[in-house]
């Protein structure tokens, strides 16, 4: 067994309102910055995962994704294996 | 002006108390995930931006991150200049 360090990236899938970016982006232009675009807030998930190989890191965390991490009806989640630490 | 792909990660500063993190670790475990540890949940903003270099767009992001995005008391930044996209 090896430790894992697991990056969870979700966001919101597109073409599904994202009220959190346009404030954000609203917010943006009234503190004065001009040519911003296209904003969306996602949650980046980091964390530790003792597992066999990477492609079990991976699919445990994507297990974790469908189960707890992402709502499944709005958001998209990519999971990426970092680093192997140590046995 | 060019248009960069930019991607703002903020995440709770080290050593600083993350109940959102905690309050994951222990939800996985209940769901059964074993060997799982140092849960942290931060945020991932992406945004488009118009800039005369990636220099400009990287100081203008770490701008943004200072006056709103980022927490300066609790939270830490990384700014990504991904791609230029056209003129």
């Amino acid at each position: 067994m090896s430790d894992f360090q697991v990056e969870v990236r979700v966001v919101p899938r597109e073409g599904i309102l994202d009220p959190q970016g346009k404030a954000v982006a609203g917010a943006l232009k009234s503190l004065g910055f001009a040519g911003v675009d296209h904003v969306h807030v996602g949650r980046l998930v980091t964390l530790s995962l003792s597992a066999a190989s990477p492609e079990d890191a991976a699919d445990a965390a994507v297990a974790m994704c469908r189960q707890l991490l992402a709502n499944p009806v709005t958001e998209d989640f990519d999971v990426r294996i970092l680093e192997a630490a140590g046995s």
